[in-house]
């Protein structure tokens, strides 16, 4: 089968790999029909991660099951599945407190799994799905193609966002800042409206994000960053802030400046992946009772709570989606998301 | 009139110092009838925070009203009244938030107000507070003294452990690890209890301490510190960890501790000054979403919560004082804390 294998520094390649094998008894084998490139995948692709060996690559992928192994007990063949960007059993202890990211017996995608048998990256035909009956969300029937976007949004972005707004705490009234255009960002204010947030400001520079972000329920833009940026938000908001605050890029900088956009009191929720040396500022946080919560989103707990305002048409998250090429051109995709020519890119198989 | 000045490195001396006169209006002449001294009146104290000039010291105190200025509506002379540990107005937008450590007007006790006006430190004869009707919360009639301890604790120690049990969203049912068994991690346990947690494991090395740790409210002690701590602690909570730990010492170890005996998506809340240079991990804390919320304790926000539960006397924070003297013997009061002979020591003038 086809799969995209990263060779380096900007040398990602279609390559030939061996179709996967059920191995383990719980595990599936799903045909990708969609799959996207991620924020995160442009570290290693730009080479700020380094690549030492060819590594398959991609997490967020929606498909039809094709085999199931003899243990599976929800999944069927034929279902058309969302994958969250990363294995999980659903039954431990983790997975049971809603943090399925720390699953004890999980992994991600392009890696071994615990039982040593290899778990398929998700750009790629298809792909084994080592724990199926935790890992996978069946769709009641096959899903309208017009959804594949949105659906394809639940298993990482749409998901991310939401636990930003979750662990900032927003709720009906909150203020709200989202640091952060990205897809991530953009779904993290879809969130936030959700959730009742009553004022939501996005803070962003690009002409059509804004336009985006204030479709999904952004208030306000403010394009300013750092001082200026802040000085704008505190002036928002009674001179201290906003309640919550959205930390969706992963930056010192843009840590700085969701810090600093909350109010006394106020709570940074943060999903950006950590880049750059710094540590958290704890004497700042301790002055002003800020805090700071989130991290890597246990999206898996998010999809049934979110996947029928999905299909009922009222949750559009696919829209983040400016660009799809077949999965043949994934060079090109990861290009346009490097030179910002696109915000995300879905790939079709 | 008598009151507390640190001259330098375990030189506290009661010295003779203008009585306080009334100026802006708005404040009001307490009589102190107790204060005491806070754990962190010892790091000035050892000289960790050296002393450039002699400096009034203390900030936990009740007492009588004296005299009130002519805009002061709501307190009374003759009243008797608990100040938190710092002035605030309870008008602007950070007080009416809950978070009046942030008053956009308030200011610390033994410095110049927002007026320029000296407003007295606590462990004295008397004290100006500036916003006597935001700081000042007055008992209904005069309290029995067997009370004035646990109504001096709301000063302090009471609501700061209260806080760090907020801001770690302890609830029904949930597991809770204190860190530190001084005064605030005692009034944590108290605190963790009086929100229903059913399972809460005080961290603690002193016999004495842990017997008043289990009087609390503890159901667990354990004694170990560091790696050994963390795992006794992860083996009582699933292999994962609590879902709520409260820190409260200050220290990197301490923090490290906190961190580290959280379960996957728990909270850490904490209240102990930090001291030492450490910043908080955040890829520790993005890779298992352990969240990280508190900070200086806003505890006038939680006296109203907490007196009649005081007065009703079925909440005994004032157990925490070991030891009481006279205001004349302030400097063994601090000689017997900076030596571990006391855990809270209260003072009389």
């Amino acid at each position: 089968m086809k799969a995209t294998v990263l060779h380096g520094a900007r040398d990602i390649r279609l390559d030939d790999v061996p179709h996967p094998v059920l191995s383990t008894g719980g595990d599936a084998i799903v045909r990708v029909v969609a799959a996207c490139v991620c924020g995160s995948d442009l570290w290693p692709y730009r080479g700020i991660t380094p690549t030492t060996e060819p590594k398959r690559i991609g997490h967020e992928f929606v498909g039809i099951v094709e085999e199931v192994g003899a243990d599976v007990a929800k999944i069927r063949v034929g279902d058309f599945v969302i994958a969250p960007f990363y294995d999980c059993d659903m039954t431990c202890a983790n997975c049971l407190n809603g943090v399925s990211t720390s699953c004890l017996n999980g992994g991600w995608w392009g890696a071994d799994d615990r039982s040593g048998a290899f778990a398929d990256a998700g750009q790629g035909e298809f792909v084994r799905v080592p724990h199926a009956d935790g890992s996978l969300v069946a769709t009641p029937g096959q899903p309208d193609d017009a959804l594949v976007p949105s659906l394809l949004a639940l298993s990482d972005v749409m998901g991310t966002g939401h636990h930003a707004a979750v662990s900032a705490g927003v709720t009906a009234g909150s203020s709200v800042v989202v640091v952060g255009d990205g897809a991530v960002g953009l779904c993290a204010i879809i969130a936030a409206k959700r959730l009742g947030a009553t004022r939501i400001v996005a803070m962003s520079r690009h002409a059509d994000r804004q336009a985006l972000a204030v479709e999904f329920g952004a208030t306000d833009v403010v394009a300013e960053r750092g001082a200026e940026g802040i000085e704008r938000i505190k002036a928002m908001f009674d001179g201290i802030g906003a309640d919550c605050v959205l930390e969706c890029v992963g930056t010192q900088e843009s840590m700085d400046q969701a810090i600093r956009s909350a109010r006394p009191g106020g709570m940074v929720g943060y999903v950006g992946v950590p880049n750059g040396g710094a540590e958290l500022p704890i004497r700042l946080l301790f002055g002003t009772n800020v805090g700071v919560n989130g991290g890597v989103a246990s999206v898996r707990n998010y999809i049934e709570e979110l996947l029928p305002e999905v299909l009922a048409g009222t949750l559009n998250p696919g829209r983040v989606f400016d660009l799809e090429l077949p999965l043949s051109e994934v060079a090109e995709a990861y290009a346009a998301m490097d030179e910002r020519r696109a915000v995300k890119v879905l790939l079709r198989p």
